[in-house]
């Protein structure tokens, strides 16, 4: 069994999804060398995660901003947490729905994802900076 | 370590919230040869998900649909993506907080899951088809 | 490669978020042994949760119970399993919302969590009970 780790330092983006898969898979050319296994990708951050969902029709990623944005309001007054601004709390809320980290199986030296999946980052403040992730993939 | 990977083609199911612990265990008779490890559940789909929860009262399953069609509005004025019916933009959503995989520790050939729990097939599509699943586990 | 398994029960916490980081690295002390692997915490319940969330400020884990509590209300008269109170619907729906498990990248012998990350118990019932948690670790 061979283990490989590697970091990422992802670019800023703008608030919302942004689909990723090509960026991990450029990150971690020993993917290839692997016949049966599984790749971890983690986020190092708390305002910020990462999903798998369509990969295709961009609408869908601007329906996940409007989505979320009405399920996690902000500036509700209830909130104890809000000296970065009102996208703070409700950023580590969404972040802790949809997770920190995605797990792809690996078969033939390739990700088995189905025809439609993609891996997101999922920018929940508005000015987040670069996020740095933690690639980990295993197997035979 | 070992590594053993099965694909599981699910029969379609209604939309809704189903056990499918036993349809997993039966898929991957090499469990039992894993005295200490993981399995991973993988859905290669992106409108319907895995989580798990209680395995039990048949109530439970009904009340996760009844919640997350309340939580996840069809027909939001707001959706850009409404070509494929209001089933389809919520289901991306729903898939999305429950997630695409499940990761189960295995001990004595075991799944080590508590007492209550069980897998469970979400099915967020009114006609979601067959789903397919990449079934890993690994251990030693 | 190399795989330790270990099983945690942690004492009754109150309904709330909870920091167990340092608990979790107490009780896996081979972890040391690890360059490059992963870490998965596992919890054996279907009314409780784990998630990865801010370290520091306290009032962020407030903001979590108060907004999972308006995020899934209690008493819904559409609630079917309603037996054993009126906190035990909504806690199956948000353990399925966060996750039974968190899955860490190993570097060097630690976690590699951002600063900011840290591991939460969620605990959604008003009498949980102990919480047992199944630990997991492998790499080289």
């Amino acid at each position: 069994m061979k283990i490989y780790q590697q970091q990422l330092h992802l670019k800023e983006r703008k608030r919302g999804f942004h689909l990723i898969t090509s960026e991990i898979l450029q990150a971690l050319p020993q993917l290839s060398e692997i016949k049966t296994g599984i790749c971890q990708v983690f986020i190092q951050h708390t305002s910020a995660s990462l999903t798998i969902n369509e990969n295709a029709d961009p609408t869908v990623r601007k329906d996940f901003e409007t989505y979320f944005n009405k399920a996690v309001p902000e500036n509700d007054p209830d909130y104890l947490h809000d000296d970065e601004g009102p996208d703070d709390m409700p950023a580590h809320l969404k972040a802790a729905m949809l997770g920190s980290s995605v797990m792809i199986p690996i078969r033939n030296g390739r990700f088995a994802l189905g025809t439609w999946q993609g891996v997101y980052l999922c920018e929940h403040r508005n000015y987040g900076g670069q996020r740095s992730l933690v690639i980990t993939a295993w197997g035979e």
